[in-house]
């Protein structure tokens, strides 16, 4: 697949070199993508991946993960320009400053936000639940981290699904793209797990069945 | 410990009935204590168990806990009398009819509400993430399902830790009784997985470390 990479950050680094590196073409968008920080993102990623300004990625991609900082998020993405037809895998969480909270939850969710501005995009809410450093290795000793998603979209959602277990994770479909209501409080309980409460960020959680 | 169930449903009596026969006194609360359906769960919970008033219920008890339906809720603990003292450890859960969504979440929980009717009482969040099947066999082939909690009264928390791992979980601390506001829209996440989405009730969580 052909990947932009929507916010080259932590956890856009991290899900955009795996795949690069599993075999799928990846542009990570950036304001300068010839400074060092994208330069050594691109080494570390390999041949499959390069720099370049947020237009060039969505020229180039039929799929597009936006893993911006919450207060961006609208700015960037009805910056995109026309979605039409792309697949939008929202990885983004609308979280408050100093970790207080959701900028809303409940009755709407980032993930409606950021279709409504995504004109035209199949959107679907994944990789919002762990930390990059589960995306980059979701095996806990033999045992997968559950990754839910959820849309409206079926085809998106298969494709964010293939995504999430070619990187070893156990995927898992929450419904439709209200569901994000609920996904985006589950990061929040990663989040103040592994920063507040003291357990670290080597964590994830495995959705138990009998 | 003496404990008074309040809300002698499914969950309350799956805990109080798993508590008896763990050595525990139990005092479930009915207004219709002589009735067929409370004389059968007594005669499930063994020579530990009673049924009650819902006074009998409190003036027996050091902990307490709420399963009531959340519609009930407010009505019930305040007319609960003086709790000064007590732990009460809340099971519910703010859901609105139809499993349309929470009463409210993210500025505020049930279990911070109900800590406002519950005048003096300790309060602890715990037991509301997973359905009665799951505090009935909390063992999936091996793996103990987690059980979050979490509150402001340290004494309270320890009990509520005590009680979930005697059942077979895995009790974790996830922080002052403000995380209701996360750890309600977790139980959405199991009410929805098992209820709406086609996963069933036989699914827990488990939390995963290395």
């Amino acid at each position: 697949m052909k990947i932009g990479i929507i916010g080259s950050g932590n956890v856009g680094g991290a899900l955009g070199s795996r795949w690069a590196m599993g075999g799928h073409k990846i542009v990570f968008a950036s304001r300068n993508p010839e400074s060092a920080e994208m330069k050594a993102l691109v080494e570390r990623a390999g041949p499959n991946a390069r720099a370049g300004s947020a237009e060039e990625a969505v020229a180039a991609s039929e799929v597009l993960l936006l893993a911006t900082p919450w207060p961006a998020t609208q700015a960037v993405v009805q910056g995109l320009g026309p979605l039409s037809g792309k697949i939008l895998i929202d990885a983004t969480n609308p979280i408050l400053p100093r970790l207080a909270g959701l900028e809303f939850a409940n009755t709407t969710s980032g993930a409606e936000q950021v279709a409504e501005w995504a004109t035209g995009a199949r959107v679907v809410k994944a990789f919002n639940t762990v930390g990059f450093n589960v995306m980059e290795a979701p095996d806990f000793g033999g045992t997968a981290a559950t990754m839910f998603y959820c849309g409206d979209d079926g085809g998106a959602k298969e494709v964010a699904k293939q995504l999430a277990t070619e990187l070893g994770f156990s995927a898992e479909d929450a419904g439709p793209l209200t569901r994000a209501r609920i996904l985006e409080p589950f990061a929040m309980l990663w989040i103040t797990l592994a920063m507040v409460q003291g357990y670290g960020r080597e964590i994830g959680f495995s959705l138990l069945r009998r």
